[in-house]
């Protein structure tokens, strides 16, 4: 007699019989073998990884777009040296800072070999059954995924300090936060840590990474002041942006980014449920983008009379930072909801800053913070990826991760202000950093209108 | 004594001897099992979904490199506004329509709880057992994949027409675009309706998506009419695109997404042969789209003396878009030649289409329109992907699909034109849509030659 | 009674017990099956293909932003045309070169049929038993990975003789690069050659692709001269990029091909150690390229007292090709140190070739040619991907390649100098290249400052 029994194991399994005469046994044989699921895993994360690297781009072209010609050259610079630095601290301190594990704090182990692994690669051609996890993906994957979320956090501040602040110190600040601060909170969650255990919950980073920055970024924002003439005599002195085509191509790459995102960090690709889910992901993702800029292009419409493309652009990546907190659990229609409300909170909080005079020159705290904050608030609609996510949890993980980003980016903020400056000179200001500072310019053929 | 035995079967399987002594059964253990072929399937979907997706941004560049600069921020807001109402009327109704399930037309079930998933997406975690098909892939990520062809349907419509049509009436027209017209007569063929019993074969769309964009674009150009002073005096005056490396930009991006658009239509991606067959269509893909450039850059000298960039970038697009009926089944060679032919078609028709007076601004028509209905006839040469395709049924093929589309888009045109009106002022035209529509200019620190 | 045994063999496999009484023997079922194995080696060519073309859009736009506006056009139709060409000629004649088989160089077979499939590609639907490779992956994969490679050595070409070169010359020579010469040297590597056998090891090209190119560059640039006005009265004159967000941009999309470029040539992906190799593939890489960033960005400081935005995105990109000969090997920290010397060397060459009067618009020759030599280098440091590299064994691989790829190199284009000329006349390069030559100007709007 055959038989086709389904039986429960962690990782679904499908049973054939064995052929055999009547009374003998039944044989297992996986549906997905653990090695596949492990491949399938490690490649989620490689492809995840790809894309979530893009979106570096993605921020450059975002911030070229919206800052004045004279500081696009210091814009590219600052986002290609962000990226470089976020990478080599994140190795350096932020991974084992965000994943402790037992061999590699004792100073000894830190210090064994010139040029430690620090303990981040599988040797060359290791097998499943001597990987570090063999139930879940390649380290070296896991690694690429995490160190490209980390970068992103040092992404978002970049926007908003932009056209006046002085390239070493910022650099520096993103040095400390990408190698402590944000390894240092999103341990608290990703790494296994307190926040984890409250019942924090937060799919894929909209507090974890970009409430991070923006907390980060407001932090330099108000330790840097505004740009000269942007608050004068009570006025707000609009100061456009030079490339409207390629903000719009910075939006357009960070949403291509955000699938990779949103969609690597279900984590897992070895089994129907994992795939159904990263399908869910992408399909919540895009609505919440499409939502948020629609959003914003109505409601400029009507608050202004004409829609406003920046605002647009902002809207979208203010629908996707909105779901990022979530993308799995809500339906499309609410996922639809989360991500509109994203683009309306856009729209309040971008002059609510202004109010302030706090200058944040490409709008990135009320697209990564407000809209942060929004998402993972929103998580409690569902109750999570995990269920039962509740409001306590919630504010708890946000005053948390915020408020240690905002006071701990404050201290690095002032202790660079008051000693090696942050902030270059009115002359160099009025000039533009490109000339100034760097000596060259981004469009050197194209006159001045 | 151990064997291994290989036996055909529709979905190719290893069988492996059960170990046993002589005379003993053979098991059947399949080479990939359902759940593997299940992940595939999915992960093709969703990584050709992102491609397409990106498609978007390459619309969005080319046509913003091609206009001049005085519309290129109205451009780049449509090209956001219009995939963000795509993706939302596609999710609202496109979808159900192109693929009519039993239990979603009751009009209880459609209006059953405020925010209905409309049957999209399968609950989280979902077992293959459970999942809507377990022999194809996730209703997620088919429908991820679907929803960017719609999308881009709408794509190839706002380059056609820049320059001077309304954004708000531009936007409704997407809205029945997305939502009713494209649904409708891509159901014909993909939601297994008459044109699929019929024996039309069309595999990624050269008639179902481009063509069908391209007859909604003709419409919206005849009723639109030409840009003011374009046909001045019998003479056609040419209108440069302001940004030659942006509209290069955008043709890359789209020839990058292209591997997703036709490759994914594979729509499977867990057998030997599923997966050779999508090496066969991102080879003949690529050989189409270079074909068509070089097509273009030889002809353009040799009747013009000087190779035309604009027309090279468009010749590349029409090989694409002339290999997506039938990326399959050609040879190497013939792909070559029908890019080619495909590019010498948009060199014919660029022209033809001045001196009709219809102003096509980015070459919409002729590389969407006519190339796509020249890879449908080409279908004819191998017979595509099922074998068997016939003169008679692609011509009836494109009869139903363009002229379906041109007739529902001319009533569309019209009924907005002569209710709110599709043109803007010739004042606004004159002085460029992005200050008078927008109030906000994309490049406004470049003073104009 | 059940067990469960795990026995290590070539390809990880797990075996199950035929679920039989004491004493039957055991069954093994591969942990990954042959089937599985072609898909996941097959679709690491698709992505890596589809990754490595869409580099062709990042050498367009890294140059096209590193030339004078009035060249730009010119950039652009060149890369478009030099893709194509190098597709078709790879596959008329390249691929079969590189990869000699017995049946397709004879001459009947050549001639077989108006349109040969060249061998390509397998049977629409072939079965896993019917493959070419069964034990390898689909060839359509494997040619269109292939394939990206040959093309991106056309590219670098055509940033080192930007803005002097006639365009026809040029692309002849591209035919003649991509046809014969890169197949060549390359077919002593990878096609199995005496190279292979010498125990030269170059993983993924930085001798192989990017100094031959670099060696086909350089030969050009030769016989080309300087453009006019360069070095004029013992000076060395500046000639500034035209758009450097857009060149920032060609970086970033270099950069993220290269992922496929590097991943891709682990060349499988069906074991775990496949996978664990990939993803140390991706974090050597990109540890190579921030740490040459890095570097640049501080030696430019320490040099220049500035940092110099064009010399890190060169930087970034050293540090790439430093690591392409071997990115398994290393250690994090090893990748971390062979990409920053990759960057040191850009900033120490540049100048160097410009006191050699040799004028290389973009870096091209620094970056692909001395980084690449260096990176080949660098693999006796670990000793290669297959182990035993040895000093001897990587000089003399490339002495070969580049040796011959310069001779041949500069056989051609004393050719082409001597027949049709290479070089504009000096009117045509004083009024540039997009006016004189192909009568479209790339920025037609923006006035020249």
């Amino acid at each position: 007699m055959k038989r086709f029994t389904t039986i429960p194991v962690a990782a679904a399994m499908l049973l054939v019989s064995a052929g055999l005469g009547q009374g003998q046994e039944v044989t297992p044989v996986p549906a997905v073998t653990g090695e596949v699921v492990w491949i399938l895993n490690s490649l989620l994360f490689l492809i995840g990884g790809v894309l979530v690297f893009f979106m570096a781009a993605g921020f450059a072209m975002l911030e070229g777009g919206l800052v004045r010609s004279r500081n696009v050259t210091m814009q590219m610079t600052k986002n290609v040296a962000l990226f470089s630095l976020a990478a080599i601290m994140y190795w350096l301190v932020g991974y084992n800072l965000m994943y402790p594990c037992d061999d590699c704090w004792a100073i000894e182990g830190y210090l064994s070999g010139l040029f430690p692994s620090w303990g981040v690669l599988e040797p060359v051609g290791v097998t499943l059954a001597e990987a570090d996890d063999p139930a879940y993906a390649s380290t070296g994957s896991d690694f690429i995924f995490q160190l490209m979320f980390c970068a992103a956090t040092a992404s978002i501040v970049s926007g908003a300090l932009a056209e006046r602040i002085k390239l070493w110190p910022f650099l520096i600040f993103v040095c400390v936060l990408t190698g402590f601060i944000y390894p240092l909170t999103a341990s608290w969650l990703w790494g296994g840590g307190w926040l984890d255990r409250a019942g924090f919950s937060d799919f894929a980073g909209s507090t974890v990474v970009h409430a991070c920055g923006a907390a980060a970024a407001l932090a330099g924002a108000i330790v840097l002041g505004p740009r000269m003439g942007k608050y004068k005599d009570g006025r707000i002195n609009p100061m456009p942006g030079s490339n409207l085509p390629l903000a719009t191509l910075g939006m357009f790459i960070l949403w291509f980014g955000w699938f990779g995102f949103n969609g690597g960090s279900q984590l897992a690709m070895g089994s129907a449920g994992d795939v159904a889910n990263i399908s869910r992901i992408f399909a919540n993702t895009n609505m919440a983008a499409v939502a948020g800029a629609v959003a914003v292009l109505i409601l400029t419409q009507l608050i202004y009379g004409k829609p406003d493309l920046t605002m647009i652009l902002n809207g979208a990546l203010a629908g996707l930072v909105s779901i990022t907190a979530d993308p799995l659990a809500p339906s499309l229609g609410l996922a639809l909801i989360i991500g509109a409300i994203g683009g309306v909170i856009v729209v309040i909080t971008v002059p609510m800053l202004d109010r302030m005079r706090i200058d944040d020159v490409v709008g990135a705290i009320p697209v990564h913070g407000c809209a942060g904050i929004w998402g993972t608030f929103a998580v409690v609609l569902t109750g999570g990826h995990h269920g039962g996510a509740t409001l306590g949890a919630q504010i708890l993980g946000m005053v948390a991760i915020i408020g240690t980003a905002l006071v701990l980016s404050l201290v690095v903020w002032y202790t660079l202000k008051f000693t090696m400056g942050i902030r270059v000179s009115e002359d160099a200001e009025l000039a533009g950093l490109d000339i100034s500072e760097l000596g060259m310019e981004s469009y050197p053929e194209f006159a001045k209108g």
